[in-house]
């Protein structure tokens, strides 16, 4: 099934979304947001399923049409929102572009990062900041599970049954604030502004043969300002799959109902180097900093800009019938003005 | 005011506190959790504060005792858990301790990390964790404010406005993972396990004289099994102030309401170089690995371990007479077995 949270309040309204995301409905009868329904999710799943099973039959009485631009983030805010990054060509790139070491254990040991979830973005909300060009504002295109309750100390073949959902996120980045955020040996705080998640969440059993119970196949169609930017296959190159960063996040520590875990930036090698951008006949990136440090590779300097206030950026990606998954995230970087 | 949430589902049931802390009552009508409180704080604060007058009057009808035992952290999950290092005395210890630069911004720039909130401990609750001398178990005694919504780019002087409650922290650390996951540049992840917190929350208007507006003054006393082993000044030495902290988390983002700022290790320079022992003369310190770091810079090597399966370790701070203000942080470390 898909679940979707409407604008409303602080943690939105839960609706069940249909397969083909035209229509939807609210669900305050079994659970009025999703983490309330994450709160006790093997009670709640099974009954929100018959739900969705009625509203594709078409036997929902109060169905209403399904709005991205309505939608806040599937959690609005969550209790927990731990990044991976687990496709290593991003790591190796964007490590290379600001002159810092890329260790043999980056292939053996994942890298995580515990981001803010506090104050999430809806999929079509502007992407508000006070700066542009001095901070490098750069988009993540990545894959996102959902947990429910996971034991500290869970295996990775455990870990693989406490996947409830997958999404897309935006996980927005500034470039500009990085280096100096890492050389304090703290993490990314201040480089790290609100992530956008995309419209819908969805079980792994509705996603098919794109979800093997480790990784997402599929190709994350990027856009930039309506131009293809990049539609790297998430499945490939994914060096460590979901149950193996859930077991990483929780070797100290429980993880609460509704944790979100990233799989950071999809991108593929494509049998090159580094691979290479759409407009070089490749597969393009899932990030801007990968395709600057191509250019500086071949160029000796970037030629494409980060984000600037107006610019758009469009994630999103497609079933094998041309048929959006988790419907668009589609959002404008827009300048911060304090009342 | 005083506050507290008994332990009652995943976010307690909140009951405001006498300020003797003999006494409690819930105030369900007002507010069922500290969370929905603080997502209503203008309207509820002044409702929760007529409750608390009463209380003291002993015009409550359903008073009953206060059992710290029975508590949850004030906020047994948040949406929001960073923690400053504020105390740049600690900072050069323990970066001397694990051979880590320390630049000279870290007297004008604050350190800060994004914390797991998923999962805090109550005050009492046994700090429960896999292993024990190989990861090198520590306490870390600490100050930690709770805001309501911050908007992005809060200035320092309008972020001292937006601190609702005060409170202490035992910020558990791993001193044995710390160096590994520094190393990969993305911060504390693993090295970092839930945190606990003081039985009661406690309003700055409560707190008379000893919050300034930007610093809690008063001594942090710790115990190791018992024995006295720091009582260094949290209004001392403390270089940058919570609404500094504060603006500093909001630079590029806005935080939600609940969101917990922490100071870092409370620690004092005592006039010397990095301060002594209470065993020494000294005031002592805030955490283990700091005496660790003194014993090594007089010994050649440490004396004194890190904390083993059956240590407890208790954290308080008394008024002008002797009364503890928020309660007393009492917690024993114990082994995990997975069921």
């Amino acid at each position: 099934m898909k679940l979707a949270s409407l604008k409303h309040g602080r943690d939105g309204r839960l609706v069940i979304v249909s397969r083909d995301l035209s229509r939807c409905v609210p669900v305050p009868a079994i659970a009025p947001t999703l983490q309330a329904a994450l709160d006790d999710w093997s009670a709640c799943a099974p009954r929100l399923a018959e739900v969705a099973v009625a509203l594709e039959a078409g036997a929902v009485a109060d169905a209403r049409p399904f709005d991205p631009a309505a939608c806040a983030a599937p959690l609005p805010r969550a209790y927990q929102w731990a990044d991976g990054s687990a496709y290593v060509n991003h790591v190796e790139l964007v490590r290379r572009a600001r002159g810092a070491d890329v260790p043999d254990s980056i292939w053996t040991d994942p890298l995580m990062y515990q981001g803010g979830s506090d104050a999430f973005l809806g999929p079509c909300d502007d992407i508000v900041l006070a700066d542009d060009a001095p901070w490098g504002i750069d988009f993540e295109g990545e894959i996102a599970v959902v947990t429910d309750d996971v034991p500290m100390g869970v295996s990775e073949a455990d870990a693989a049954g406490h996947v409830a959902l997958v999404m897309l996120v935006n996980d927005v980045s500034l470039r500009g604030l990085i280096p100096g955020e890492l050389a304090k040996g703290f993490g990314f705080f201040q480089s790290k502004p609100s992530s956008a998640f995309s419209p819908v969440a969805v079980t792994p059993d509705d996603l098919g043969d794109a979800w093997d119970g480790a990784r997402l196949h599929g190709r994350l169609l990027s856009f930039i300002n309506g131009v293809p930017f990049g539609m790297p296959d998430a499945g490939r190159d994914m060096t460590f799959g979901f149950p193996r960063l859930i077991a990483h996040a929780a070797r100290t520590r429980p993880l609460g109902a509704g944790t979100i875990i990233g799989s950071g930036t999809v991108s593929n090698r494509q049998g090159t180097g580094h691979g290479s951008a759409l407009a070089d006949g490749g597969v393009g990136y899932s990030c801007l900093a990968e395709v600057r440090m191509i250019e500086t590779i071949r160029d000796g300097q970037p030629a494409t800009s980060f984000l600037r206030f107006g610019d758009r950026v469009r994630i999103t990606m497609e079933d094998g019938a041309g048929a959006s998954i988790f419907g668009a995230i589609d959002q404008r970087v827009a300048r911060y003005d304090r009342a």
